[in-house]
């Protein structure tokens, strides 16, 4: 091969994001071989210069490495139990657990593929920009291998051998946007009841976001250490504060569930003599699992 | 008066807090006078060059600018409530609801002083750096006469004319904070049953914060239109993803208390006709008291 871009590529699953995988290995000049359920959401990209392959098998055999996008983890199966991957490298972007990811890659192993697990942390339109970040686990060999091809999809990340982790750190990475977003709504709701617009609170949840953002590889130091000096707080003065927030969110007739959320988790902590402790001591909480929880939890009202 | 500096102030209270204010005006060189229930604690600052007056209405006749920051609203009461007020211009940093604030401004303005309600969003060492942001909501006009002054206590900030912004960015501002820990924590549980340590994962965590903290002007617009259209992606596919994440989390064996919450949001405004619709339509969920939601919420378990 002269170069990175003459690596040939296949893409098995042409939904949205499927369509947006292969146009971006096109774009990048790579030699692309596609294959779909529905042959008919191949012909854009035929018309691109991709090669339609008349089976998964043969599509399978035409790449070098191949990309597999299909809705779910069953439908990755349906398609994969008829071929032969005996010697085949599979990246699978499809959405799934890591139980999922786990059983997919020793799966491939017993058939003697070597295997990838990723998630794509962006929408279709960002594929192929560095904007659109994909996560992958599994033998970094593997991804070395490919990610000069790989990196025409995007801005690509490898975070370990276990399978899982690509799935792992893609719902917790959720997760924080969820919890942005909802803090913002909920500051935003509190706001507008004092007739402040959305618009103008908005910057300012911004910068607290951000802010805090910075904290966060100090606080893993403690978490790190299992130890949680005040040096800036206790959590005991977060808890006085949070007692504050409940009592402004259900004077200006706001949702409380998230606020009462908050200030229980930090009552059970504190309750489990954790008070005079800084805020990342929280992390108890966290890996206790809900069911295992002795004290009453403040339930919201019905 | 010749520059800034050489406006007198005073300070009421010197607990932690008020010991760090008045040393920071002392630092820029404002004449500064100060007064405490317990006078001992004035000894430091008297060592430093501060007055140490007999009483708070001496006190208050000082200064042309009186920072109160006692414990609570109750201790300003009974400290300004035996003391001449009128004509005196009141910054009352001392930590409060929205409600207090607006009763406090009331009570100054029968009285006949000027009056600003605050929220220190600092600790005390921070005092006097850019650091420290310091919020103020009252008239504009006694907050424009005296910024030169107040800027030596940190970032000052005024947020509008009623005077309980500034406890409602405060506590909007708390609830931010407390929001990306927490989503941090759970994400730092969830990896850290994969054998991921703390530090490894903060960075993603905060990258991820900082990006969505991005996107909040933007999508105040949507809520100040009042239109979600789904530009990116519909709030059904979020609530698909929140699925795993309760589910990831029930497998790991970490906390689902906040999973469930996220989810149970959005399940009940896609219950509502909103499946179809971008995020921030969740608003309209936020905006409604807790009391009056009709669909069940997911309650952890016992
Ligand atoms: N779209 C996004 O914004 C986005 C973002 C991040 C991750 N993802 C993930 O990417 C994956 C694909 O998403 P998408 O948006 O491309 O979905 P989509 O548009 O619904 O496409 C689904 C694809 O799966 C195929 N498929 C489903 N069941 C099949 C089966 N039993 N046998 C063979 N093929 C089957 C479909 O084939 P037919 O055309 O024949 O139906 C189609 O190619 C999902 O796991 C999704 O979670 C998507
Ligand atoms: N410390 C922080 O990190 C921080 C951060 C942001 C906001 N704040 C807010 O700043 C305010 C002061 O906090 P702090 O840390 O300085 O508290 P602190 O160290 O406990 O000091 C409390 C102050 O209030 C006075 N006081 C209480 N009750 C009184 C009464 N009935 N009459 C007269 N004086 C009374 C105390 O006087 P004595 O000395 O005579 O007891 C002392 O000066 C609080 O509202 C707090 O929420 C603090």
């Amino acid at each position: 091969m002269d170069n990175d871009t003459d690596i040939p590529v296949t893409v098995i699953g042409l939904g949205l994001m499927g369509q947006a995988l292969a146009g971006a290995f096109l774009k990048a000049g790579h030699p692309t071989t596609v294959w779909n359920r529905t042959t008919s959401k191949a012909e854009r990209l035929v018309a691109e210069g991709a090669r339609l392959a008349p089976t998964a098998g043969d599509a399978l055999q035409a790449g070098s490495l191949t990309i597999i996008c299909l809705t779910d983890h069953q439908a990755v199966q349906e398609v994969l139990d008829a071929t032969e991957v005996d010697g085949t490298t599979l990246v699978n972007l499809t959405s799934g657990s890591s139980a999922q990811a786990r059983e997919a890659a020793r799966w491939a192993e017993r058939r003697g593929a070597r295997y990838l697990d990723g998630a794509i942390m962006a929408v279709p339109p960002a594929i192929g920009t560095a904007e659109a970040v994909i996560l992958h686990s599994g033998p970094r060999p593997v991804f070395d291998a490919h990610e000069p091809a790989l990196g025409a999809l995007g801005t690509v990340v490898h975070l370990g051998g276990d399978p899982g982790l690509a799935s792992l750190y893609d719902v917790a990475g959720l997760a924080m946007m969820w919890n942005v977003l909802n803090a913002w709504l909920h500051g935003t709701a509190l706001l507008g009841t004092a007739g402040v617009d959305a618009a103008t609170y908005a910057p300012f949840a911004q910068q607290i976001a951000t802010v805090v953002a910075g904290w966060l590889p100090g606080y893993a130091e403690q978490i790190d250490r299992g130890a949680y000096p005040a040096e800036v707080s206790a959590l005991e003065t977060d808890a006085r504060a949070m007692a504050h927030l409940v009592e402004e969110s259900e004077a200006a007739g706001v949702d409380t569930g998230l606020p009462k959320l908050i200030k229980a988790m930090a009552d059970r902590s504190i309750a489990a003599g954790h008070g005079a402790e800084q805020y990342p001591v929280l992390i108890d909480e966290f890996r206790t699992p809900t069911h295992k929880k002795i004290n009453d939890r403040d339930t919201p009202e019905p």
